[in-house]
């Protein structure tokens, strides 16, 4: 279930997707988006789910014919999130032959057109797509979700996350093992925190990826002698009745530490 | 200049690769293989190119329209190396719009049957192909080089690669950067030794991958204190004329630091 939801009339990312224009695409060839976000304590990811369709899925879309594979990505990210320049990577292809073979995928092709089994049989949307998947991490607060008539947008928490269309409660799970091998040698969190954090809401994206919990003291006193954070003169009251206190990244070590390696040592 | 050659008259993985079936094939998907093998002191990649045609390419081939894209790698590594079950992962996909619109394309089309411009226009082998990159580490001595008439098949030394077809050396540098990060996180070297080795030739492959010099004593203390190698009661002549020290994995070990993860400390 949607832990929260925008609704705005306005026509953009959806009914594209699913116009089908086979002369201009590249035929048996998609991008999915997996799309992490940290909300109130909480690892967050964008699901969206077309009308009269039964299950939620990555936002995803079809690959120009004259379109490079990253430029597909980051015009899905950018259709469904209004971001552009945000930190978008390919992790990983699926192609198993069975994958688009699944019977969800029926009532999706009636959706596009497809009515008459007799038009479908060798046409290419019928048969198997080699999806090539994309992680991005964004700002949650920086995210402004566009969505139509024809499609519903919303984050979902990481740990609430329902069984997903085709295979990409997979392709989900091989954006966290990703993340997770990242995490062993390079940090992550820029890119999903506001200017100001608290060290718990650090703490919570690097437990959710590695999960596992880590020690409370041990990880903030690891933080700041690598350097990669400082504290504010600041304190935030958002957590509870205590105050907490306030970090920022040092964006020129954190830089450095994206190069140069970083170690989690547990 | 390839270092070394096979050539054998068995018709095989060349000619079959060549011929188009366009009905059984996905359209606009095919895979690359780089496959990583280690003798005479050498990183070496295995490079195949087809008669009348100019330049060396990375083994590659189509993806059947019924076949998982893993299926697919697993058949062209099986077809020109006669090797089955080894270490084949897939690292990246190749999808820039222009990457097969290159002026070497034409030849390649002239050879697949495509003599006359009209024939060519929309047929989908004139478009952009995504390629799924896939690294292989094999042991050299067991590879088995399956060739034909159409097609030469060859080792490289990995310091003397010629300039290849389309984008396959861009295909070639990221499959290395994979490497790269994967030895930073976990070892390399089983798959590419034969049971007994030296540590000479250990280190090469390290200091290839990490394109670094590594202290000669530094490196034995280490693979020895990570438990990962053990010395034999042998020796070897291989090397100069002073007998080299003979170690094997510890296949447990290795294994485990392969799960739990394993740093090179430079």
């Amino acid at each position: 279930m949607p832990t929260d939801k925008h609704t705005s009339k306005k026509s953009y990312a959806g009914s594209k997707v699913l116009q089908i224009d086979g002369d201009s695409l590249q035929q048996g060839v998609s991008v999915d988006c997996v799309i992490f976000g940290f909300h109130d304590g909480n690892m967050k990811v964008l699901l969206n789910k077309f009308s009269y369709y039964t299950q939620w899925m990555l936002p995803g879309g079809f690959v120009g014919k004259e379109e490079s594979i990253d430029t597909a990505a980051d015009r899905v990210l950018k259709n469904r999130t209004g971001l552009e320049n945000v930190y978008l990577k390919q992790f990983h292809t699926f192609g198993d032959w069975k994958r688009t073979k699944l019977p969800e995928n029926e009532e999706m092709l009636i959706l596009r057109g497809f009515e008459n089994p007799k038009d479908r049989e060798k046409h290419w949307l019928m048969q198997r797509f080699v999806s090539i998947g994309y992680y991005a991490l964004v700002e949650y607060s920086k995210v402004k979700i566009e969505t139509n008539e024809d499609e519903e947008i919303a984050w979902f928490d990481l740990k609430d996350i329902p069984e997903l269309y085709s295979d990409h409660n997979e392709i989900l799970e091989k954006a966290l093992y990703t993340l997770r091998i990242r995490l062993s040698i390079s940090p992550i969190g820029y890119e999903l925190l506001p200017e100001k954090f608290t060290m718990t809401e650090m703490r919570i994206i690097f437990e959710t990826i590695l999960q596992k919990k880590l020690d409370r003291r041990n990880f903030q006193r690891k933080m700041l002698a690598a350097g990669l954070v400082y504290k504010l003169d600041e304190v935030s009251k958002k957590f509870g009745v205590k105050d907490s206190a306030l970090f920022s990244f040092d964006k020129e070590k954190y830089e450095k530490a994206l190069t140069d390696g970083f170690l989690i040592l547990e």
